[in-house]
């Protein structure tokens, strides 16, 4: 059977990319008049730290959620309207990233602390939802799968995103309460992902050793 | 026979990637000096509604496109000067879509309402134009197009396009009388093109498999 | 002979889709403030009018220098730092456009207007040169060009870009004379090159059937 | 073997294309109202070289990184979590270049120049630290390069960059003493590079056709 999702493939990778590297434009520029020497540039920058943060933040999500699209869409070889659907959810999802991203830079230091942190965590809950419908979707139907994909390997892709449902959310309600707690948590799934994602890989890959 | 038209088609995804994700820069900030509190910046938000709704609005319209482009050139086998000048022309109104959503994010709450929701509207009567062109330059020499393709199929992807020709001019007209009903009016008919388009590709699959 | 040159056609490929889809954002926005109704909009987006031809203007060059750069790569299989370092200036010029376009757009009517007209034309002189020369660095190695090319196709496409030195030349010169006629002049230049490079590609692909 | 690399150099090479072609938005405008005649303009323009020169040294940079990333990657067959990890801090550093270029670009002719050259230099440290990073974790296990691949091949490639490491910082030091000579050195880097990378290429190639 051949692969039918590669253009999808291609342009949703064109999205990752250009989303990933438009975070930067969201690092602002002292003016040239309120700096007249190194130490105001110096203390400019200093003063920045929640963009540097947000930036470096936002890069490693985006990036991780591209290592993870590449990952379910190994495993998708074929597409129905539901899966063109839920893909295009992540998309416009992960394309508004550096929304929510320029405003926890620009505010989370103020008053306005918990609403920039609870919107910013509350666009991973989303985006965790939109992974969650388009696995939902791609593996209740086994015909579009990868031919010979085990149930076991079906279950624990699940499970790697379903997990993350209920982290985003204690994560979302720190946001109100204690907001820094809630970007510790959700920098920690990030590194768990990162980690657990290579595992998967080398499970499924096992498989397909063994099917030859 | 060989598709010559496979860096046309990968050049066209990257300008409609970067036209999707180059979206969210329309989206405001409020100034730092203006948000005092959590108040400040939920009000803020709230009446950005019109930015939200226009970025919504324009990348799924983008994505749809998208899905079309793709399609259409599922048929296209061959490249002549006329293809090369209609895609050309699809380009470059996919790239100035964020200009007209820019103005309708910005005025469409106020005196200049209908203009800004003409000026929306008469880009997508264009870019509706501009696909009607490149099917009719392709499917009037079939030599262009797969080797096979049936009559039934050349005349259901252009039905599909003209159909949409009175649907937009409709929102054109009503853009002037009740702004809000045109935005309705494409959205409406974005979502039967989300929908048909699977239903078309259904027919080309099973003409594809008949043939076998 | 396996074609070399496929990882660097799709850089510069995203680099052209790129710089084409960034020129939007070029096309300036009227402050909140001063638009008060319809009346106010469209005065100001009449008084835009160089920045909607700056833009339609540099989207096309950038198109035709795409399907120029697509149609040289055709000929070349192999390549040497020459190539890489002539491509590379070709990429660094097309990424520069949208600036000498900004100016276009701002300064064309007013004082400053030959200035404008002829640093834009002046990019385009520079862009020929960068053609000229990766065209002379690869046809002087008929080892690095598709085995079995003909002198006549080689001298056919060196032939396109010097006639288009001197044309840019007597624009360039014409910018600080008629601003306005410098312009019409390179937009005739492209719409021959549109026109012409399609018949060259016949005689070439003319040439490959009858060498099968 | 097949080679799994295949989609992280696509994402790659798209980041490295956007961030290459984000630069030019660092150029900026006069204010329409600043410029009354072609001389105001000329002189905001000469005034603007520090932005010019960092808008080329930067592009170029960016343009060798891209070949080098290439290079490393045709001799990278397999994919673990380190080389992913590795991977993903080149783009993050190579999609930040464009900000110590804004600095550079605003701040060189100045009180603080010798900070933002520090900072400008500093990033390329830390991108040659990370390529080191990529090109030890892969070469450490030869199962994961390229099948057949000398240990010279190997020691070559690590050589071109452990020396880069040394240069970087006499670079970064001299950002302090004499901002200016810190740009000539990496300049002179960036030139020995694209002359070198040529010449380890060609050994591989011999190397390649030598194994047939």
């Amino acid at each position: 059977m051949e692969k039918e999702t590669v253009r999808i493939e291609g342009f949703s990778d064109a999205v990752f990319a250009i989303a990933i590297t438009l975070l930067v434009l969201d690092l602002h520029m002292p003016e040239e008049n309120s700096v007249k020497n190194s130490n105001d540039l110096l203390i400019f920058l200093k003063n920045q730290w929640p963009a540097f943060l947000a930036f470096f933040l936002s890069f490693f999500s985006i990036f991780i959620m591209w290592v993870n699209h590449h990952k379910i869409f190994k495993q998708i070889y074929s597409r129905n309207s539901g899966i063109m659907f839920a893909n295009g959810l992540i998309l416009f999802l992960v394309s508004a990233v550096s929304y929510p991203t320029s405003l926890l830079a620009r505010f989370f230091n103020g008053e306005a602390s918990s609403v920039v942190v609870g919107i910013y965590t509350g666009t991973f809950v989303l985006i965790n939802l939109a992974y969650n419908l388009l696995w939902f979707l791609a593996s209740r139907n086994k015909t579009l799968l990868r031919p010979g994909i085990s149930d076991v390997a079906i279950r624990k892709i699940q499970n790697n995103y379903l997990y993350g449902f209920p982290i985003y959310l204690i994560a979302l309600i720190f946001s109100f309460i204690v907001p820094a707690v809630a970007l510790i948590l959700i920098l920690g799934l990030w590194i768990f992902w990162a980690l657990s994602s290579g595992k998967i890989e080398m499970g499924i890959k096992k498989e397909l050793e063994t099917e030859i």
